[in-house]
């Protein structure tokens, strides 16, 4: 498997937990977003769309990393990362796209290029900006595992699923831009569980061989 | 099953066809985002994000629109909605979610509103924003039709998946934020064959009772 990769990717993130965790060995080739590798035409013919990840598995293309997720867990169920039951697997996969959906899409680079350039939004109301909708996704993780009781050292039960990555790839940038996290304990509780796991860790940004120092 | 359900929502409107696919009878109680009805504490107990749709099926409650298709594709299988080789199927949720992840979130409510009245965002700025994410998701799904020999009357093959439900709630804002659609003709062949079909065309939010004259 060949997986496109930028180390500060959350949507990379979270297809490199789900192949660590379930032990899919990849090549990656790094393409660096705040250079523009992604507008370049050889990369561009591969994903039109400009962005990371792109996996490559027996010469197929994929993209969108939840699309990725979900066919790991079809063509490589062992461990799973979803559980049987349709309606746990429904909340999982709901929890999931808070993230994936919601919170995320709001705070990629393009989104705060445009809000710089194109709008000309000054750099306090761009954070103030990621920081709201950060922590407005993360209220809402924190009220869904308050209220439920299949929450244990996970999000659901006792082995991550795609809703701890999804928690993980939510607090990670939540962190890098300094929001406040002391209202959301469970969250913070599962995604240090989820970080002593080294198929979370290894996957980390700051892992990666292009992460340079900064 | 009951819908909580606002006739201008995407995500709604993405629930709606599959449940008419796949024949499925519903009960809507009616949230105005526009009035709010949405962060009343009763509403907010049901759904910790405040937003639509919420689906009850067999008491169980179900939120996040692509969680809620891939449970009725699981649950209710006949019609699929997703093909049935895992190539096809994360091609179609990699299509659908362009619509899901990347264009949607930047155009719902709480974003417009946050725009005008935080950031004190102009109309015609605001517009722009609109336009240009509507506009950047329909040219990624129509380059990737355009490449795609798997093509046919729908997005993959002859017969509607998750990806053409996606492709109708992208083109549905483009059309109300009166974007140029000109540069997209597979997106909107596509789009005209769904419209035709009465699953779809019964879904459309001014086809629903809480779709107030304007």
């Amino acid at each position: 498997m060949k997986l496109y990769s930028y180390y500060r990717s959350m949507a990379t993130f979270r297809v490199r937990i789900a192949l660590n965790i379930k032990g899919l060995k990849r090549d990656d080739e790094f393409i660096h977003l705040e250079h523009g590798d992604q507008f370049k035409p050889e990369y561009k013919a591969l994903n039109p769309q400009s962005v990371v990840p792109t996996l490559i598995d027996d010469g197929a293309r994929l993209f969108q990393s939840l699309a990725i997720l979900e066919y790991l867990e079809e063509k490589y169920p062992s461990p799973p990362l979803l559980p049987k039951d349709a309606l746990a697997r429904a909340w999982v996969r709901g929890f999931a796209l808070i993230n994936v959906a919601d919170s995320h899409p709001l705070i990629v680079p393009r989104i705060r290029n445009y809000l710089t350039r194109v709008m000309k939004i000054d750099d306090a109301t761009r954070l103030a900006w990621i920081q709201h909708w950060l922590g407005a996704g993360l209220q809402a993780m924190e009220e869904l595992l308050a209220e439920r009781k299949e929450s244990g050292k996970f999000c659901h039960g006792d082995a991550p699923t795609f809703a701890d990555i999804c928690l993980v790839t939510q607090v990670t940038p939540a962190q890098l831009f300094k929001c406040k996290l002391d209202a959301y304990p469970r969250v913070m509780r599962i995604h240090e569980a989820c970080m002593m796991i080294p198929a979370f860790a290894e996957a980390h940004p700051l892992k990666q061989p292009d992460a340079e120092k900064h």
